[in-house]
């Protein structure tokens, strides 16, 4: 996907000089603590948030990992 | 730390009927592909990084994992 977030950041790092830097992907990390215990009904409702409103689907890859 | 995103989004899956969502936090995740093999050197350069530019240190953490 293109991301150029990511690339404006490369190019920064490599004007103020840091070298060596290949590539920069920028994203962002949503934590959320919720009240369901049962993974697959957590997971289902976690697919349900992404779709509706937390993933610009047309822009952004996804993916949800539970954790505890 | 106060994390208004985070809060904003919180209240947004409320609004759209999303139950059971104690507490949403939100944060940004940067991928750095770079050439530098050593991890102490990749570290140090990455420390760097993040306060010279990728971390705005007033209102956020950071954390580093190397990988690979």
């Amino acid at each position: 996907m293109l991301d150029p977030r990511g690339k404006a950041t490369e190019q920064a790092l490599t004007r103020l000089g840091f070298e060596g830097v290949k590539e920069v992907r920028q994203g962002k990390v949503l934590e959320l603590n919720l009240t369901e215990s049962n993974p697959e009904r957590a997971r289902t409702a976690l697919e349900n948030m992404c779709k509706k409103l937390l993933a610009n689907t047309v822009i952004e890859d996804y993916s949800i990992e539970l954790d505890g």
